[in-house]
């Protein structure tokens, strides 16, 4: 029997199995330390498309053709697909997904997108209405550079603080059957707003909404940073993840063992030029649906906390003088 | 027990209840037929915000607060609250669930927000995930015409088969026990494009899309029009119920006695100047949480099936020469 524990986490009877995984990536991201967990690598970002946004689209279109192919299914034997990204009208999940033929829920969570689709399908599968769901998301740094900062032809420099959107996408497909890890919890975040309005600083708008999560996820649990593996965020980066870990501190939870971060995991920060480390919803999907999951499968993680985080302003709401609020979403998975 | 049935349809075993519903609309929409079923009525669309955006969040916080009211709840009682909008990055939501201290999902699914919440917080219902969950969302017409069309100072002339984006919101408490209307089904869509490229022709656009759902919905149910008292679409106007009546007659239904639109409710076609009518996810939801549940209440209905139908594209996609992606959900409620 799935159970309401706590404020804000679920702990499921019937746990769902997270039967395959696949990510590809861009260019950049498959000259990182990742490069041999994705399904593919992309030679030009643009991938044969007019438009960053089309490419996007394909990007998602064909991570998920990936993970269904991998489950050992039909795209007809996958009951919904849950999914989106950062573009406006979330476009890429929509143009991507029109060619694949399954119940379709949109989804908006900014970054916290991967764990959020996790959460909503872990809940679908054990409650009984549905056997097969795909989770997925995306980002491109191209077309967010242009719609939440400048277009690239500006040129325009980089901040200290500032994150490198990642050109990438994961797709998970969850099982109410099989073998392979499973999902035992999700704890759904709140909307925290601690008065961060720099668009360039991501990592401490949201950090304050990943030690919220972690704290309830710990509390509704009664567990802590020694039952996990691996405290895996989404997209704080260096900065970001600084503060959680100080933050946690605050809690009584000494984390800084245990935690790291899809945004520092996938680039090699000395020679790859992106200051503070990735971000965007492809970020956390591509860190956990290539490397994390294989490192579950292999055994070589046993319980892993992946949490997500989302940025939830636009850059009008920002330019009109308000704050970023933030949301982090967490998913526990054993292997 | 729930049961997904047929391709696209859950039958929950345990049947949500929808324990309270609130609607609050700008000044026109309360110079219309619905007017005495809204909870409140704007005099000044503004609401004393600086923005349209920020007036679009203020709708969304007070109405979830109203629902959560005239359920007899706190907003510590509710477990979830599930909620998208119009608005690029889908802000309206997020700074209006800002002050809403309970965790969140956040949606996009365009117009059809409405039912897709409603689908999704029956699920974690039935499932047993949660005991409360609030579903809501909005739209502004000031805020949407900004976004999607011009400015409201350009003064541009509007298309015979243009529609009026609602200024309004609804939200509905679903309760996994207690007494009112219950949800016995959902039919959730796939996305369907048929290839219409007219921002100013939505109804057509998502006319299909309603149609296949529909279909989808009666064929797992083994129902007919004839088994519902209203068949009530979202937003497709005059225009596309027109559409929709002639493309179920060729999978051999006749809705025509049973379908209404809320975007033909909502105003005086002929006072009102409206062209086809209204749209947005305001339409589906102030329309549905104001009217149809009260006379679900009253039992005036005995059943009806709502459908909430989305254009899934953005203005930039539609630039770039693409078509116009569509969806619709629909959610059985027996009085």
């Amino acid at each position: 029997m799935n159970q309401h524990i706590g404020k804000q986490t679920v702990q499921f009877g019937l746990q769902p199995v997270i039967a395959a995984a696949a990510a590809i990536a861009g260019k950049k991201e498959g000259e990182g330390p990742l490069s041999r967990y994705f399904d593919k690598v992309l030679d030009d970002d643009k991938w044969g498309e007019e438009t960053w946004d089309k490419a996007e689209s394909k990007l998602l279109k064909e991570t998920t053709r990936t993970a269904i192919d991998k489950a050992g299914l039909a795209v007809s034997n996958v009951d919904y697909v849950l999914a989106g990204d950062l573009l406006n009208q979330c476009v890429g999940a929509h143009y991507g997904m029109r060619e694949i033929d399954i119940p379709f829920f949109g989804l908006y969570g900014a970054c916290s997108t991967m764990a959020e689709s996790l959460s909503l399908g872990a809940i679908i599968i054990s409650g009984g209405c549905a056997g097969k769901v795909a989770c997925a998301t995306s980002s491109h740094f191209c077309s967010a550079e242009k719609q939440y900062r400048f277009p690239l032809e500006y040129g325009g420099q980089r901040t200290p603080t500032s994150q490198w959107t990642v050109t990438g996408s994961g797709c998970a497909i969850l099982s109410a059957e099989g073998t392979g890890p499973k999902i035992t919890h999700v704890t759904t975040g709140k909307i925290v707003d601690m008065g961060i309005s720099d668009l360039n600083n991501m990592g401490a708008a949201m950090a304050p909404a990943a030690a919220d999560t972690l704290t309830a996820h710990f509390e509704a649990t009664q567990t802590g940073p020694e039952n996990y593996d691996l405290i895996l965020t989404g997209d704080l980066g260096t900065v970001g993840s600084d503060i959680l870990i100080d933050l946690m501190k605050r809690e009584g939870y000494d984390i800084s063992g245990k935690h790291n971060d899809c945004g520092k995991l996938i680039y090699d920060a000395e020679k790859q030029d992106v200051h503070a480390g990735g971000s965007g919803c492809g970020c956390c999907a591509s860190v956990f649906c290539g490397y994390v999951y294989k490192q579950l499968q292999a055994k070589k993680f046993s319980k892993v906390l992946v949490m997500a985080t989302g940025a939830l302003m636009n850059p009008q709401m920002i330019n009109s003088g308000e704050t970023i609020p933030a949301i982090a979403h967490a998913v526990a998975v054993t292997a």
